[in-house]
C-alpha cells in the first residue's frame, strides 16, 4: 500500500509538519523502521530517536515542534499508529476462514452462536458453548461444557478441557493448553498420590494467550486470568493462580500454585514466582528474577532471590568490585601488622623516655631549683 | 456435595472433635479454603495455621488434641483427604469419553488392549500396542512400534513418536511430545552434522507428564522416567537422561543430555541440570538453580552456579550486606590512614624523649649524685 | 546389526590398530558407551577418556599412536562416526510414511512438489506451497500462503502459521508453532492495544526446530533464522528476531524482540536475551546467563546480569569466600581499636617524655655544664 503523508494525516485527523507529498509504503517501530516507513513516538524521552531513525515521517504529539524529518501532529502517536496499521492490512493479510467445516465434529448439544467458524478436524464436546463470531482453528479441542465467548480467535491445536469458561474478544495462539490439571500429589508413603484436580480455569474478556502457554485449572477452585491482560509464549501458570486486569507476562515466566498477582503488574521473560505469594497492583518483576517474597505494590524487584532493584543494582555493583575490594582488605591486614610493629617498638622507647624522666624528677632538677 | 462432619467422619473410619453437624460443601488445602470447606493438616509444623484458616472442619492425625474448630480424626490425614476427594467426583466432574470414535485411524496390525477409547482424528501407527482400559483423547498421534500400557489417560494433542514405550496408570497431559530426536550433532568443517537419534523412551507406571512437556528419545539407547515420577508442565527432559522413582520435576525445569537423576529427588521450578552429572538420592534442588556439579544424595542445593544450600544463603547474607560492608572497608582505610600518621609523629617524639635521657646520663644527673 | 571392527574400517576407509576381530553390535558417545559399543574421540583433549571409556572400539584421527584398546584411525573421526551411523539404521529404524493420505485437507490451490508425502488430519491451505520430497505427519497445519522447501520432514501437530516461508532439509519438531504473533501492546489510557503483527519468518535451509520452540511473526518485517541453525526444544524466539547461520540454541533460551544473533553463536539452555541486542559472531551466551547488554563477537558471558566469563568466575569465586573476607574485616575493626588505644598511651607519655626534656633543657643541664 502507498499513500501520502498528508492522505495518512487526514485520516488521522492529524496535521503534518514538513513535506506532505512523502509517500509511505510500510510501518515500523523507531528502532526497525526502514526508509519508506511511517514509525510513531508518542514519549518525549525516545524524540531523541527521531534523528537515528530511518523512517521517511513519524506520528508525534501535537506539541512537537522540531523538524528533523516530516511528521504528523496528532492527539495520540500510539492510536493513530493502530489505526494507520489497519490499513495496512486492508489486502486482507489477517483474513480468516468462515464457516463449519464439515470434518469439525460439533456434540449435537453444544451450543454455537450466530456466525461462528470451526476449523478442519476441531473437536466440540457436549454442552460446550462458543459466542457469536468466533473462530476456532483446524485441530482445536474444546471440552465437554467449556464456554468460549464471542468474538474470540483461537488458533491451530489449541487444547481447551473440559469445563474451562474464556470471555470475549480472547486470543489464543496455537498450542496453548487450557485446564490441564493442577500439579498436586500428597505423598503416601513415599508414593506421590494425585489429588483430584476438579476446579477450573476463568479467562476474562479480551486477554491474548501466547503460543505453546500453559494453564493449569484450579484443584477445587478456579484460576483467573484478569479482563485484558496480555501473556506471552511458553509461560506457565500453575493452579489456583489468580491474575488482575491488564497485566503483562512476558515469555517462558513461571508463577506457581495459588499465586495472586495484582492488575497492572508485569512479569519480565524467564522470571519464577514461588507459590503463595502476592505481587501488588503495578508491580514490576525483572527478567529472570527468582521471587520469593510478595512484592509491594508499585514497586520493582530483580535477581535471585529477588530484592528490591535498586538494591539489588547497588548490591550487584560491589559484588563486580569484589576482587579489587579484596585486594584493599589484604592491604590493610599488611599495613595494619606492620603498624602493629612500629607501635609495639614506639611502646618500648616510649616507656624508657618515662623513666628518664622519673630519674630527673627524683633529684636533679628539683634540688637545683631549690638552690635559687 | 453437602455432606455433615459426622457423615464424612463414617466415610474414612474417623473420630469427629467437636460440632458433627458442620455440612460441608467443598474441599481445599489449608490456606486456600474458604467458610464451608473440609481441610487436612497431616504435618504437626502445620497445626499452627489451623487457627488462621477459613475451613469450616480439618482432617487431623489421630493424637492431635485442640479444638479450635471441629475436626476428624484419622490414621492418615492425606490419604483421608483423597478418599473424599474422589466423593466429591460423583457427579461424574472426571468422566472420559468411551469408546473409538469411528474417524480415529487405527492401522489394521496395531494392538488395540479390551475396552479401549480413542478419540476423534487420532492416529495409531502400524504395530503400536495400547493397553486394557486405556484412553486417547483427540489428535493425539501414536508412532509406529510405541507401546502404551494399561489404564492410561492421554489428553488431547499429544505427539508420541515411532518406538517410545509407555507403562501402566500414565498420564499424559496436552501438547506434551514424547520422544522427539536428541539435540545432537557434530561440527564438520563449521556445519552442524545431525547424529542419528536412534534410542527410545521408557515411562514406567504411574509416571504423570505435564502440559506441552518435551522429552526427547536416546541417541542410540533409552531415555527413562522412573516409576511414580511426577512432571509438571513445560518440563524439558534431553536424551539419555535417566530419571528415578518417585522423583518430582517442577515447572520449567530444564534437564540436559545423559543427566542421572535418582529416586526421589526433587527439581524445583525453572530449575536448569548441565549435561552428564548425577543428582542423588533424595536430593533438592531448589527454583532456578544453575547446577554444575553433581548434587549428593539428601542435600539440597541453590543459585547460580548452585552450591550447598546453607552455604548459598550464607554467602547470600554476606551479599545483601555488601554495601556497608565496603563502607567498614573504606573507614578502616581512612583510621589506618590517621593512626600511621600518629605513630610517625610518636615515633618521632620517642626518640628525641631518647636523646635527653641520654644528655641527662652522659653529664649533669650522675654527676651531682656524685656531688653528695 | 554386528560387524566386526575390521568391516567397519573398510566402509570408512580407516585403518585398524589392535584386534580387527571385535565385533561391534552399537554406536555411542564416549561417556555413554557400553562393552561392544563402537565410539569415537577427534580432539586430542579428550585422548584420556579412552581409558576410562567401556566402548569395545574407538575411531580416531590419523596420527592417534596409543593402543589402550582397538581404534580405527580415520582422517575425521567425527564424519566417519555419522557415516557409520546411518549404517545402523538400514533396519528403517527411521523409515516415514508415504503418500497422501486421504483424510488429509489439501487446498484446491495449494502447489504441491513431487513425491510429497502428508499425514492424517493435516491442513494444507489455499496457496500454500510445498516442495518435493518433503514429509508433513498427522495434525499439522500450513498456513494460506506459506511456502515449505524440498526435502523437509515436519513431525506430527505443528503449527505453521500464514504466509511463513521454510526452506530446503528443514526438519521442524512437534508441537513447534511458527508464525504466532509477536508479543506487540500499546498501551492506550492503561489498556493493552494490540499492534497487528503482519510480518512473518523466515527459516532458511538445513534448519532444525526443536519439540514444542516458539518462533513469532515479525511485526512489519521478517523473523529470520539462518541456515544450518539448530535450535533445541521449548526455545522462545520473539518477533523481528534473526539469528545468523550455524547458530547453536539450546533448550528454553528465550531471545527477546529484535535481537540480532550472528553467525555461529552458541546459546547455552535457559539463556535469556533482552530487546534490541546484538550477539556476536561465534559469541557463546553460558546456561541461564541474563544477558543485558549485547556481547561482542567471539567472547563468552555469563550469570546475571551477564558479564564476560572470566571476570563472572573470577567474581563468583569472591562471593563464595565472602563470609571469611568479612571475619577479616570484622577481626581488622578490633585490631585497629586495641591499636588506637595503644596509640593514645604511647602519644601521651610520648608527651611528657617531651616536657622532661624541655625542663632539662631549661635550666639544670644547660647551667650545669656552664659552671665548667
Amino acid at each position: 500500500m502507498r499513500k501520502t503523508l498528508t492522505e495518512i494525516a487526514n485520516i488521522v485527523d492529524g496535521e503534518v509538519l514538513g513535506d506532505g507529498n512523502v509517500v509511505i509504503t510500510g510501518l515500523c517501530g523507531i528502532k526497525e523502521a526502514k526508509n519508506g516507513d511511517l514509525s510513531f513516538v508518542a514519549n518525549p524521552k525516545y524524540f531523541i530517536l527521531i534523528e537515528k531513525t530511518l523512517a521517511s515521517a513519524l506520528l508525534v504529539p501535537r506539541d512537537f515542534t522540531a523538524i528533523a524529518k516530516p511528521v504528523i501532529r496528532v492527539d495520540d502517536p500510539s492510536v493513530a499508529f493502530v489505526k494507520i496499521a489497519a490499513l495496512f492490512l486492508e489486502d486482507n493479510l489477517l483474513e480468516h476462514f468462515k464457516g463449519i467445516h464439515p470434518t469439525a465434529i460439533i456434540a449435537p448439544d453444544a451450543q454455537m452462536g450466530k456466525n461462528v467458524s470451526v476449523g478442519p478436524f476441531a473437536v466440540i464436546e457436549s454442552k460446550a458453548q462458543i459466542g457469536n463470531n468466533t473462530i476456532i482453528y483446524s485441530g482445536c479441542y474444546v471440552g465437554r461444557k467449556a464456554t468460549i465467548g464471542k468474538d474470540c480467535l483461537i488458533y491451530p491445536n489449541v487444547s481447551m478441557r473440559e469445563r474451562i469458561q474464556i470471555g470475549d474478544r480472547v486470543i489464543v495462539h496455537s498450542g496453548a493448553v487450557i485446564g490441564s490439571d493442577g500439579f498436586g500429589f500428597v505423598n503416601v508413603k513415599g508414593v506421590h498420590q494425585k489429588i483430584p484436580q476438579i476446579g477450573t480455569v476463568v479467562i476474562e474478556d479480551d486477554v491474548e494467550i501466547g503460543a505453546n502457554v500453559t494453564i493449569d485449572r484450579a484443584r477445587f477452585d478456579r484460576t483467573i486470568i484478569g479482563r485484558g491482560t496480555k501473556i506471552d509464549n511458553l509461560v506457565h501458570i500453575a493452579h489456583n493462580v489468580t491474575i488482575g486486569e491488564h497485566c503483562i507476562i512476558v515469555a517462558q515466566a513461571g508463577i506457581s500454585g495459588s499465586v495472586a498477582i495484582e492488575k497492572n503488574a508485569v512479569l519480565a521473560g524467564q522470571a519464577g514466582i514461588a507459590g503463595h505469594l502476592t505481587i501488588g497492583e503495578g508491580a514490576i518483576v525483572a527478567a529472570q528474577a527468582g521471587v520469593t517474597k510478595s512484592v509491594p505494590a508499585f514497586t520493582m524487584v530483580s535477581g535471585y532471590p529477588a530484592k528490591p532493584h535498586d538494591t539489588a543494582k547497588k548490591v550487584n555493583a560491589c559484588v563486580q568490585r569484589l576482587p579489587e575490594y579484596i585486594k584493599t582488605i589484604n592491604d590493610l591486614e599488611k599495613k595494619l601488622k606492620s603498624l602493629e610493629d612500629k607501635i609495639d617498638k614506639c611502646a618500648l622507647t616510649a616507656v624508657s623516655g618515662k623513666s628518664v624522666k622519673a630519674a630527673a624528677k627524683k633529684s636533679g632538677l628539683r634540688k637545683y631549683s631549690k638552690k635559687k
